[in-house]
């Protein structure tokens, strides 16, 4: 569908500089965002300059360039992301106040998990979600919870495109349809260090109208400190608050 | 600074578009958003087209288009905004279990306060503060208090461009930059009903190394209830703990 008019190859342009920023390289020069971004260095000048102007991209006193307060005040104060944040925000610190670890909202996007928010506590554990960032689906326990509780065509074109998903979910008998049909069957899914070896992934998903997952709420535990027994409940609670709050309590 | 080459006029009307969009108007008609962002109706229908291509834009079964998934990602991996709400969040969260009533953090941007993150309870009073939401400073005590810990020139300059901030400031003496030195020198601003009749509100500025605010934390507590005399220091503690997190204690 695109074409090569100005104006088009001007907003993939601006995509691509946008896309070459992360939580990992907040900031750099002109000349490393022009190779980043596949953007002739005279081209990106130009860009720069006029996103700086609006206030997309700010200039450090370095000369390096981040992205601007202003691109960031108009992707928040209107999103579907934060719809459901804003949802959810209540029921995850009712948890964190509980669970006392990291609490965290996550959806299914491009076969990755997208981390919506994350609460983290002073003197948690080790985690490595960060908010917008996004994680591999079959190492976390967040991800195969929104898999188990996807449509069956989504589960399938996920493993047919992931075939490295297949052994690790389950490297004993390499079924990951048994597998997902344990998670749904027992309501959460739970992972021993496969993100940090001394950490426990717990997820439970905040299922919508039709029975499917929407989002997942998960929790970081350190490892031998998990009593799955009594969290597992306040997750269930939570994500049923979340559920009716957005109007989509499964019947 | 503007030209009009198509590329700039491109992204001047790209940033309109998505200033289009807030939190009491999260979706509309292409019709609509082509009146709002002032674009001719069959430029918007091929931007619209293009930025959904891109999920900057996403349309809704309706025919209504909103702010796209990708665009809050792209925004929120990497941002200023972003790194001063994670240093602040743990802080914010230990103030909230405490306190039990919204807490929120904001700055100062272009004459207005502009809301960073904001933790809410179930059950908590009324509150008019939205992420990435702008307040007016005067009639806020975070805006009161990001102004107080501003430098003088910062201070000069908002009044003399706001003369109706200074009846409404101090309406008893008229006399803004007193009410100022007032809230500098007890170290927090609060005002009873201001913003909504039923609510209190009571901040304290986040300084920088300078002695400035880089940030206020504002807590809304139900007019009569307040306790400044417990609330006050459990808020200060907080703000040195995000000023030590992003290594800007002051000296």
């Amino acid at each position: 569908m695109a074409n090569s008019r100005s104006g088009d190859s001007m907003l993939e342009r601006f995509v691509r500089i946008l896309d070459s920023f992360d939580a990992g390289r907040p900031s750099m020069s002109v000349a490393t965002l022009a190779r980043r971004a596949d953007v002739p260095l005279a081209t990106a000048y130009r860009l720069v300059d006029e996103m700086t102007r609006h206030e997309l991209l700010s200039k450090e006193p370095s000369g390096e360039v981040r992205l601007g307060l202003r691109l960031w005040e108009l992707a928040n104060r209107s999103s579907p992301a934060l719809d459901l944040r804003q949802a959810a925000m209540p029921f995850l610190e009712d948890i964190q106040s509980v669970v006392r670890q990291h609490t965290q909202l996550a959806i299914l996007k491009d076969d990755d998990v997208l981390v919506i928010e994350r609460l983290s506590r002073l003197g948690s554990v080790v985690n490595q979600a960060k908010v917008a960032g996004r994680m591999p689906v079959h190492r976390t326990a967040m991800g195969m919870v929104l898999l188990a509780f996807s449509p069956n065509y989504v589960q399938e074109s996920y493993l047919a495109r992931h075939p490295e998903a297949v052994a690790m979910v389950d490297p004993v008998t390499f079924d990951a349809r048994r597998q997902l049909a344990g998670i749904r069957n027992q309501g959460y899914a739970s992972f021993d260090g496969r993100v940090d070896t001394d950490t426990t992934g717990l997820a439970v998903p905040v299922l919508g109208r039709a029975g499917h997952a929407i989002a997942a709420i998960g929790v970081v535990l350190p490892l031998g400190l998990e009593n799955l027994q009594s969290i597992v409940p306040v997750l269930m609670a939570g994500a049923r608050g979340i559920s009716r709050t957005v109007g989509e309590l499964p019947q």
